[in-house]
């Protein structure tokens, strides 16, 4: 068996895939009460991935901020699944806090507007500009697939160019390429026995398999890319590679 | 102008039609340091719109209901809005608690189960039904669209039966009727001036305009129908029976 890496994306980086690539989120914060609240709004990103926030004091969720600034989002992946209750997601927890000069207000203020170009209440009365600085992270992937990340690694973490616009390419290896899947799961993923195999998602370091054996069993490898992606399209190329080294693993 | 029914959704029949709907929200909980969590799942909904969650003590919210049983849970409309900032959604804030006897248990159960049919997690360790008492509930219908209402308005409010499947039939009238709609907005919302009228959507109770005026200003009438429907292929009649009227008044 040829020596393909392994490396599966880390919860950091599956958080921050998730969160460059929404726009909205749910906010929890706690009232005076201390009861917690769930609200959704618009979110940008600073290029730390810390959340962007602009929220008015006319909003409960604002006025909750004021007093506590304890704060946790919840973003969905933009591509939900066929369940949505098996939708990835991520938590941030952190907490969230002013702009600390003009220069990081102009920072937050601009990557709002990119994220929201309509944007035309920022200067609005009882608007504010909030910046969460994020603690900890947990990251679901769906069922069996979750992880968490402490604030630091999401902050150093980059996103998936790649999984976020998979899915064309998972589907058409699915459809028109079963025998080569099949081959991968035989010669890389060590299933000799395998009888039908499907992708279920491909990310820049490789591809998730779903895979049945010949007696019933199934098995959920992964097999990775030669090298690591930088682009979508560079997936057709990676996938015909494996083919190649599955071939010549199996002749 | 003949007397057309203005009646409009209440918040609490917006809140019940969004969480009818739903089968996944987001749940505000508050750790043991009284810092808000926002994590993604799966409900139902009891017979009076009390949320029934099936919640883990492996899962940060299950740990968290334990300790402090507060709960806010944040639906969005199942229909996106073309940008997701203006999607619908509603907040229900409350309180959770397992269920009071055997039959609320198995009504929960049965519920979650008709809801999430593929649940096979339900008898799980750790797992348990927690049923949400809405004391509070804030509905954001998009810009400008909100308002609150109490639990007990909520617990007897009835989802609405045509707005979750009108899209169609507000593309059909946009595309094919503008003619209509016009004719509408100038009989029977007052706007003699309007040049122009689009359909915004349409629930059991009537339709929302977006109307331009001669003047360039732009007015959001509301009409109602001559009765209220009770499904959505009602919705043709009405708004057949509504040109009428508005052609009677101008003759």
């Amino acid at each position: 068996m040829p020596s393909v890496p392994q490396t599966a994306p880390t919860a950091a980086e599956q958080a921050r895939t998730l969160t460059e690539h929404g726009r909205v989120a749910t906010l929890a914060t706690v009232g005076g009460d201390g009861a917690p609240w769930a609200s959704y709004l618009a979110y940008a990103l600073l290029a730390d991935g810390s959340p962007v926030l602009c929220v008015s004091t006319m909003a409960e969720h604002g006025r909750n901020l004021v007093d506590d600034q304890r704060a946790s989002l919840c973003v969905l992946d933009q591509t939900p699944a066929a369940d949505p209750v098996e939708t990835a997601r991520v938590t941030l927890a952190g907490v969230a806090r002013r702009a600390r000069d003009t220069d990081e207000e102009a920072a937050a203020r601009a990557a709002f507007l990119a994220a929201h170009p309509g944007t035309d209440f920022l200067d609005f009365h009882g608007f504010s500009i909030w910046i969460v600085d994020v603690e900890r992270v947990r990251w679901v992937g769906g069922f069996a697939r979750m992880d968490s990340a402490d604030g630091a690694s999401y902050a150093t973490a980059t996103a998936d160019p790649v999984s976020p616009h998979a899915a064309g390419a998972v589907a058409h290896l699915n459809e028109d390429h079963a025998d080569a899947l099949l081959l991968i799961a035989r010669a890389l993923a060590d299933l000799p026995d395998a009888v039908s195999a499907e992708c279920l998602r491909c990310d820049r370091y490789g591809m998730d398999l779903a895979v049945t054996r010949a007696d019933g069993s199934r098995e959920w490898p992964r097999v990775g890319w030669p090298q690591r992606l930088d682009e979508p399209a560079q997936l057709r190329a990676a996938s015909v590679e494996l083919v190649k080294q599955a071939r010549a693993a199996l002749a």
